[in-house]
């Protein structure tokens, strides 16, 4: 019998503030961080799972996931991971400790690190990386997967079940051609408000050089920024490239509309997150009035119950989907259910620390068993930190390639945990030393 | 100069779910819990706060509120407390800490737990219980304590100031009315779902001899068992007494209308979260579908952007704000505005743990100041641990009596917080020895 036998949590924060890597009209100094969970078992592969946050709060998150792991029940592993649609049903919805969400906030995320790594769990002992796993299981059991709690009114479990067993159908022949030539992906590495002109432009060239089709700049500190950097992206890269704009959540309601409009005449394929993620009534005044340019949002969407609101409500036209906000893999086999039930594409949020190592597996389950077409379709590329994972995603002429190692994409090096476990690992010590970062760290 | 020299934050649980007390569909065995905040200054009164949980996961709160601790400014005391709605933007949009909510769940909870221990040093300061402090502010100041983020679509600042400005009229009259009369009260002590039919109808009688005219029933489990209580309850009570039913977001959204229609023979006053709080939608559907059934909800709306989107969308009767939930007294000033804004009757939510002591503040400001009428609002009460309070509230003849002590009323007594400290205080030692409880403890 093989059980879990430790669960072990690190808070790890790479020092990004320091290049304004990742910098936007919110998001404006991130020190990209995870809290990191491993759970060690006793014979075979070990279980990653991580949540990805912006630097302060990272150990929030790392005392939630200590308490999330504290819930699962105590069976042997076999057991446990027969039956992860019950499990994260009881960690979701524990009577106690729903009351500091329910299912939104540190809690909800520490949930999804709990699931991810048992999900890690269970495609490494099947030998398949998890996108794989998931399209080999039969629509039965990926219809146990989901919770459908508070979702009936949009989608039921009979619906889904139809869905997952049409899904079949040429299933095999999709998992071999997303073996073969991948799935496309966009870049933000240009983008980011804190980069001068010179440097977004030197980017916006490598990145059509490299093959990507969208590229996506950041937006909302100052309009006539935003319009010079457009017509800078714009004259660098021609006119073919498609380029997506975000606001990471800056604007008013109202605002959006006026400033979305103001960038109308430059070709902008999407505007993401205009405003606050809980506004979905807000989401849809603007999508209305920007139309025909486009609405995306999701990175900050707290659960599918937000996401089937927004479809419900008509207020996007791209659902951004994140790997460690929600309730772990579980839940994102809901919203992929919610985007096909409502016929919206989805276009996975990435960068970070991990994020697109763990979320390409659902566009390429999405594709293999759930859409089963790819229309419309990208996945977000960051070429930051992928040097800390032991199975670092591959994107090549702009496509992400197949995710070939068994398990899910979190487990990163020891070493890299180890020296940026924060505060006490040797990097952030060198930063101190050297006199980068102060000498007392802020937490 | 004064100063915050050290803040302590205390795990404090109370073993509530070994009487059922506080059970319901979905709450079925809380056992109610602060994570509680003490400023201690070097001068003068020191500063509470707490944030209310069901048991596990205050542990998650107790470290959200280390981390938003460290956040405030580094200022003496009476510079920082001059400023505090700039302090409540500042804990609330810091540029990471807010990716793990942003304004939901532990972290936003953690903020509200710190500003309701400022506000709580500022009335002490000023001799003042809260509501009262807030009362005698000037509109320009009220203003200043708003976060309009994600809410000018639907109140402005210059809005929010006429709204203040015209409840300067007649202002005296009403504080002076509300020291002399109080406010009305609504009791949900009998209605707890893990109570026996005899000790719930027992209960109902004793409320209305003790003035009561409104009680609420816990309801969700099963419709037969609904009607049964209501029927019974009714009959306990009489034909002039309100009933309204809570179910604490139980049901499905089309099953939701299904549930209540069945009940509406038995004159149900509101039905309270009838489905998830975070679908905006779902509930604007539930209330055309039972109308005229009034909907009411809001403990556990995470902020007021939805709250904001409750309103737009119809989808409430009554507003039911929580003193815990939110980013303290800050927040709960933008909610007023709301429903004043809305025409929206203000009923919060209390029981818990020191919710009572904590929210009473907010509907006597808002009768002094916002609204102005005490029509059709009451406050909810529930009659358990406040004895553990330095300032209990006083409910008589059916009506809260104005809180007189200076300060928020989260202050406990250290005895209290000792014993009940968690897992570690006398209390819990003396559940384990006598085997009430199993003797390792579960976090």
């Amino acid at each position: 019998m093989t059980r879990i036998i430790a669960a072990e949590v690190v808070d790890v924060r790479f020092p990004t503030s320091l290049e304004l890597d990742g910098s936007d009209a919110v998001n404006v100094d991130p020190d990209y961080s995870a809290a990191y969970l491993k759970l060690t078992t006793d014979e075979g592969p070990d279980g990653y799972g991580l949540v990805f946050t912006a630097g302060r709060g990272n150990e929030v998150v790392v005392a939630a996931i200590e308490s999330a792991v504290a819930l699962l029940p105590d069976e042997n592993l076999d057991e446990l991971l027969s039956h992860l649609g019950e499990v994260s049903r009881a960690l979701v919805h524990d009577s106690q400790f729903r009351w500091i969400g329910p299912e939104k906030g540190a809690a909800h995320m520490a949930a999804g690190a709990v699931l991810n790594a048992l999900w890690d769990l269970k495609a490494k002992r099947a030998g398949l990386p998890l996108w794989e796993l998931l399209a080999r299981m039969t629509p039965e059991e990926l219809v146990e997967v989901v919770d459908f709690s508070h979702l009936r009114d949009a989608i039921t479990e009979a619906e889904a079940l139809d869905i997952f067993t049409r899904g079949q159908e040429g299933k095999e022949q999709r998992i071999a051609e997303l073996k073969q030539h991948g799935y496309a992906a966009y870049t933000t590495s240009p983008g980011w408000l804190g980069y001068s002109d010179d440097k977004m432009v030197r980017l916006a060239k490598e990145a059509v050089a490299d093959g990507f089709t969208l590229i996506k700049l950041k937006v909302g500190r100052s309009v006539t920024d935003d319009i010079r950097r457009m017509q800078l992206a714009r004259a660098a890269v021609g006119p073919d490239i498609k380029i997506a704009v975000d606001a990471n959540q800056i604007w008013e309601v109202h605002e959006a509309s006026e400033w979305i409009n103001a960038l109308a005449d430059h070709d902008v394929y999407w505007v993401e997150e205009p405003t606050s993620p809980d506004d979905v009534l807000g989401h849809a005044r603007i999508r209305r009035e920007v139309s025909p340019i486009k609405i995306a949002t999701g990175e900050a969407v707290q659960n599918r119950i937000i996401f089937k609101q927004l479809l419900q409500a008509e207020a996007l036209d791209f659902m951004q989907i994140d790997s460690t906000r929600v309730a772990g893999p579980n839940e994102n086999v809901a919203n992929l259910l919610l985007a096909k039930r409502f016929g919206i594409p989805v276009c996975p949020h990435a960068g970070g620390v991990g994020l697109c190592e763990l979320v390409v597996h659902f566009s390429f389950f999405d594709y293999a068993v759930v859409s089963a077409t790819q229309e419309n379709r990208v996945i977000e590329f960051v070429d930051h930190l992928h040097e800390h994972f032991v199975a670092p995603v591959s994107v090549v002429n702009g496509r992400y390639q197949a995710p070939s190692a068994p398990g899910n994409g979190a487990e990163m090096y020891p070493e890299s945990v180890q020296r940026w476990a924060y505060p006490a690992g040797a990097g952030w010590e060198e930063l101190r030393t050297t006199g980068q970062i102060g000498s007392v760290a802020s937490s």
